[in-house]
């Protein structure tokens, strides 16, 4: 049975890399004319593999399996969760949400370009009817999950049908509680960094040569251990990484050519997604096993080298002569004072271009306003005043135009509502995940001050890559850090950090 | 049953577009990692087409299918066509062949870097056995298509069966015959290019920027007509073609930056090829008729871009001014110089790198090999021989290694047996096409000189590329010159050329 198992999911994996090659082509390669038909294809390899995955033989496969390694165990509960939610799915809500999703995301674009939100406004409430049509079917799956202890209230129980799509096990109740706390700790110390001083930046706001941007970032990105014979990085309009198996794992990028920070920090990003998915164990190849825990832990690796290894002291120690014999502009620039621009914490309205502080107000924010838009207490007509409002009393400032506002993230167009809070979870395990390794490795700051990678990387290795999703997201940062998920490390880190930089005391 | 048809066929369509996609970034992009994982993600995509097409419900619909229009028609009649022919070989040698041919293909580099024809002999011996027992199933359906009057030896049917799937109707009697009258006038003309004084060619051989390569190759192609709203060329180490669909045809070539011709005439041929499967009617699209009316009408269409355009001097009088100013070495070499060095006429060994007569000498001999090997005449041990031999025969020349003898091309490897020929086949018919164009139009030579390259797109759109497999390569060839395949036209051209550059009377 488990082979016949494994069969059916290798070609599953086989047909879902493949469609994934062709998203990447498109995003980075594909002319312009080949939209239409590329569409098309990818459609019709998510559908086959979809009818594959979800043949009536695969839960007879799974009802009969019996595992008898730990591994197989993993795979047979992972793949049996997989299944039993594809299955839920009536065909005629899938087909009816990819439609509804690829309309609202073109109604989308036209109205961020004439920043004309009614344009939106109807999509949007199709879409989100289509979230909660799914979450009610796939609640009682998340209730049986979560066993008779289990009590949300009706809108939470929705919330955790859709959230616990991108973070197995996490609730809309608990979210909110670390969400609380961490906005408790995190508003003064945005207020206190940004009555500040502010750190110069105009050093980073010149020309730098892209090339030699490129090659600095992908350079950084092959050290820290993302693997150029299983890798490679290319141009888009908005980075990603992308998986066709563990053996080829691609990251993109985009370079300004006149502000240092935009391709580098995303560059180790995305290797950090990368370095992520080539590290899982080769076993768990060609089955579910073979992805990240959850969205969260995968943001968990991203976050840390872009922030907690790219954005601290002891990195640019060894980085930054490196970055000097590149562009020569900076000789004259002190390393603290390039450390502090490139952590400049100021209150901006755009979430993808925040600083690491006030970044996590923006997600405070939308995690709000989509609890209320899923429920209904908040009108879609009402959302762009919301949004103002909710950006005026986290960030103190607030946008012109919906735009800047309510229409700068294409996440909601494509119904992808419980995936904003995954980017700040997996930021809080960054810290609980940095301190177990400094704690294990007797620390860190020297290692890396040496260039010194491969420790960090051999102890994420071991801890967190291999497993995939093997372990849930909580066995990870348990087994990982001896705690589940908090927000008390990231916001002590925080704080230690403004203060430093800011030289508050 | 119709609708049925086209929908299954265009899923079929979707899967070989994306089966191409990988195998494109294979070529291209791949991380030397990746290939692993990316050779069963191809075999995965080509099996489950093979198995929707060759699914009984499709000669269902085609035996209930009653075409109305004639495009209908000949989608029945093509179709039909091809899903005999895949169902006719049992899955067993359908995969013997495949991994026959990859075990095949690893032999013979290893036998091509070590020249050590030894290693490949027992494979070679292996995939022609394969190569027969697929004849002589495909044998009796090949008759039957060509009806009463057909009767060729044992050893011809064979190879006809062969022949047959790249070259539909063509038959190893009429090829040799066609071969026979190129052999008796082409011989006596390479004799006399030889004795002649080469031209010189020296600054073809000097630096050439490689970017300035490429941009003016690419240049010339769109302008000829290839479209980079539906294409785009990449680098790899053998140049190709391959089609995702009408809206999205891309081509590759190499760069050799010390010697000009290598990338200019491999983009020309390359865009040929392109231009065609951009130019499908839109109908077409999605069915086994957006393709290709044999390999020889593909061919045609390469080397009537390669060499009746390119490698003549009317093109050269609009292009030559414009390499010039790209390359300021050239301000002192005449046009006419210029364009004898690009057409210079010399024995050689290597197939790919021979000139436009020479070439088909290479095809000859390859041939009358593989048709003794496969009818067993020749035994493989004999091969290094019989190529040395038959060179020597030809050309003139004869190659030190089996490197660069009989190791040189991959297609035996690949059991590909009656490929060959099609280059020849494809090049006779461009001469017939061009001649056919340069009728109607009243004059090619004046438009080319002009830089006006409309007018024969337009007559090649019309006559030949918008059928795709519509229309049979005989009815193709027919209709837009009034003849069948014959060998005097380029014969003709041919002598015209040599005369002309060599200043032979």
């Amino acid at each position: 049975m488990l082979d016949a198992l494994r069969d059916r999911l290798a070609e599953v994996a086989d047909l879902g890399h493949a469609a994934a090659v062709l998203e990447w082509d498109q995003e980075t390669f594909m002319p312009p004319g080949g939209a239409e038909g590329r569409g098309r294809q990818i459609a019709t390899l998510r559908r086959i593999a979809h009818e594959r995955f979800t043949d009536p033989a695969v839960g007879e496969w799974l009802a009969a399996a019996r595992p008898e390694t730990d591994l197989d165990r993993a795979l047979v509960r992972v793949t049996r969760r997989d299944w039993d939610r594809a299955t839920l799915l009536p065909a005629r809500l899938v087909s009816e949400k990819a439609e509804a999703s690829a309309r609202a995301m073109e109604a989308w674009k036209a109205a961020r370009e004439t920043d004309a939100f009614a344009l939106f406004a109807p999509h949007l409430a199709y879409v989100l009817a289509l979230a909660r049509e799914e979450a009610d079917l796939v609640r009682p799956l998340v209730a049986a999950e979560r066993g008779p202890g289990y009590a949300p209230s009706a809108a939470d129980a929705r919330y955790d049908a859709l959230l616990d799509e991108y973070e197995p096990g996490a609730s809309t109740a608990s979210v909110a509680e670390t969400f609380r706390q961490l906005r408790e700790g995190l508003v003064p110390l945005v207020a206190a960094a940004a009555e500040a001083p502010a750190p110069d930046d105009s050093f980073l706001r010149v020309p730098f040569d892209a090339d030699a941007q490129w090659a600095f970032g992908l350079d950084v990105a092959e050290r820290l251990g993302y693997s150029l014979d299983h890798g490679r990085q290319d141009r888009s309009a908005h980075p990603f990484t992308t998986s066709f198996g563990t053996t080829d794992v691609r990251v993109t990028t985009r370079v300004d050519p006149a502000f240092f920070p935009t391709a580098f920090f995303s560059t180790v990003h995305e290797a950090g997604h990368g370095i992520y998915e080539q590290g899982f164990a080769p076993g768990l190849e060609g089955t579910p096993l073979a992805d990240g825990a959850s969205l969260g832990v995968h943001e968990s690796q991203s976050r840390l080298y872009e922030n907690l290894v790219a954005r601290g002291g002891p990195f640019w120690t060894w980085a930054y002569p490196r970055l000097q014999a590149r562009f020569p502009h900076l000789a004259d620039v002190p390393r603290r004072a390039f450390v502090r621009a490139v952590n400049r914490v100021e209150p901006s309205l755009i979430r993808v271009e925040a600083d690491e502080l006030t970044y996590h107000l923006h997600v405070l924010l939308r995690f709000e306003l989509e609890r209320a838009l899923l429920s209904g207490d908040l009108p879609v007509a009402d959302l762009p005043g919301a949004w103002r409002d909710g950006m005026r009393d986290l960030l103190g400032v607030a946008p012109n135009t919906d735009a800047d506002g309510c229409l700068q993230d294409v996440h909601w167009s494509l119904g992808a509502v419980g995936y904003f809070p995954t980017y700040t979870l997996g930021t809080l395990m960054s810290v609980q995940l940095w301190n177990a390794a400094d704690r294990d490795l007797g620390g860190l700051d020297a290692l890396l001050a040496a260039g010194e990678f491969g420790p960090l990387l051999g102890w994420l290795r071991e801890h967190v890559h291999r497993w995939g999703r093997a372990k849930t997201a909580d066995e990870v940062l348990r087994d990982a850090t001896g705690s589940g998920l908090d927000a008390a490390p990231w916001l002590a880190y925080a704080e230690a950090k403004v203060k430093r930089l800011y030289d508050l005391s």
